[in-house]
């Protein structure tokens, strides 16, 4: 595996791998480093499906307010570099923030309508940083096909929106959230956690289960559901702060009706429901797709 | 000249022109048709560097004004044909608005900072509707090399700096105005201009001729070369009614301080006198650069 760490480099490496492989597709994996077992069955997927991987990390001041984790972020580039090689990538991109940044950005690009909802509300700019950085590494590696985890549902939903807004040349693949043994998502603000907040965070995924059982009930509403949702969140876990629990239709998430009985909406049609809970200072997400049967 | 009314038609054309060309160089002049002599010197200097060139005609709505003359801005594609084809175009694109944005615009590139000032101030809205566009196009076309002319300077400026910031893999060729003979920078829009304006639409290129005389003055202040300039149309040109005369570093388009004298500003620095001026409705820009010579 090759680390490139200027733009220059990694450029000159994909043009010399490009010009001896004039058929060659490649994958790439952007991700913000401290690398876990969902970032590796991202970096898998992509080397079966093509010939060549890039993976970059890169903590992205842009997509962080100011009272975010930018700064302590968890980082360990060692044990990422073993990581991903072993992973399968044969191309890794660890640029500095001036590296990226060398100037004041100025030039952003912004996904509106999709991205007031979700994290985008609590996190205003979040998604401005998000559709820039990927932007850019899009442009740099040049990929044939990128993959996303479906963890960060709404950042698939946004970059999916932007790439055909754009019409960027790449196919966007989005792989299924990795968990826990207990069930909890991999994230890397999972070690964060303290012990006791680390058995109480299980009640995400949980409660995302219990919630398959009610999506079959017809007569429950979507807002029931939420209600059910954040109860079982709140009666479980006393140390969990509830930031959203919300249900959206999928992939466009549009707000349902709040009252429309879970029969009557319309049957085979997909709904996402998404959770933000934070425990202390740490912000955890997931999410979980469900499929409306009709009456 | 392969003409393409689609996007798919365009990718598919190119991919095999590609695969025919593996070290084929691809020059791109995008436009808003209705070509004139300086589309045309953009068309030839692409072909003349590269093996296959690409012309788009658009008229892109996302960078009109509500009041602006998109509806009735000059359109004749049939004679646009002919005439790209003479100046050296291989595949000309015109896609319909339909086309271009399927669905509502979500996704834009906005480039703040260098974008208020001079057409920005009085379009708002303008750039990031340029900034977009291009944005699309350089990820249809993909070229190496795309060719914009100097007489939309900020045009070129705010394109050169969305390039770097968001690392797009192409070059940007800014080529020189193409003048009538006597004097008046070529548009698309001169069309509109009655005999009478016409004649004194000429008052533009006088005044930023006659300027290159003043920028030899070393007492002369910036502020009072801008006064100059904008007497200059002002009593030559009952018709005329200025939108901005300004002097701006260049290519950074900052304002410099009206009170410096010319002969106190660095040596060998660039300078750029901008003008945009209505005859009746029709809004006319013309530009030239200074080179300050120091006392």
């Amino acid at each position: 595996m090759k680390c490139c760490e200027t733009i220059e480099e990694l450029r000159s490496t994909l043009q010399v791998w490009r010009c001896s492989h004039p058929d060659g597709s490649i994958g790439f994996v952007p991700t913000m480093g401290f690398l876990h077992e969902g970032h590796a069955s991202l970096i898998r997927r992509s080397a079966e499906e093509n010939q060549l991987t890039v993976v970059s990390i890169f903590v992205n001041p842009l997509q962080f307010g100011p009272n975010e984790d930018f700064e302590r972020y968890p980082r360990d580039p060692e044990r990422d570099t073993r990581l991903a090689e072993e992973a399968g990538a044969d191309i890794l991109f660890m640029p500095s923030v001036k590296e990226m940044y060398p100037k004041p950005v100025v030039t952003k690009v912004m996904i509106s309508g999709l991205t007031d909802k979700l994290c985008g509300a609590s996190r205003p700019g979040h998604f401005d940083g998000v559709g820039t950085v990927v932007s850019k590494l899009f442009n740099l590696v040049q990929p044939d096909a990128a993959y996303f985890g479906q963890k960060d549902a709404q950042q698939v939903a946004v970059i999916e929106r932007m790439v055909e807004d754009l019409n960027i040349p790449v196919t966007i693949v989005a792989c299924p959230i990795v968990r826990e043994a207990d069930g909890l998502a991999m994230s890397s603000r999972n070690v964060y956690l303290t012990p006791e907040e680390r058995a109480q965070a299980v009640v995400l995924s949980h409660s995302l289960q219990r919630a398959e059982a009610w999506f079959d009930e017809p007569d429950l509403t979507v807002g029931e559901i939420r209600r059910r949702i954040a109860e079982h969140i709140s009666s479980s876990s006393p140390l969990a702060e509830i930031d959203y629990t919300d249900i959206l239709s999928y992939p466009d998430l549009e707000n349902p009706s709040q009252d429309v009985p879970i029969g009557d909406l319309p049957g085979s049609s997909r709904y996402i429901a998404a959770l933000a809970v934070k425990f202390g200072a740490t912000r955890l997400i997931d999410n979980r797709i469900y499929t409306v049967k009709g009456r």
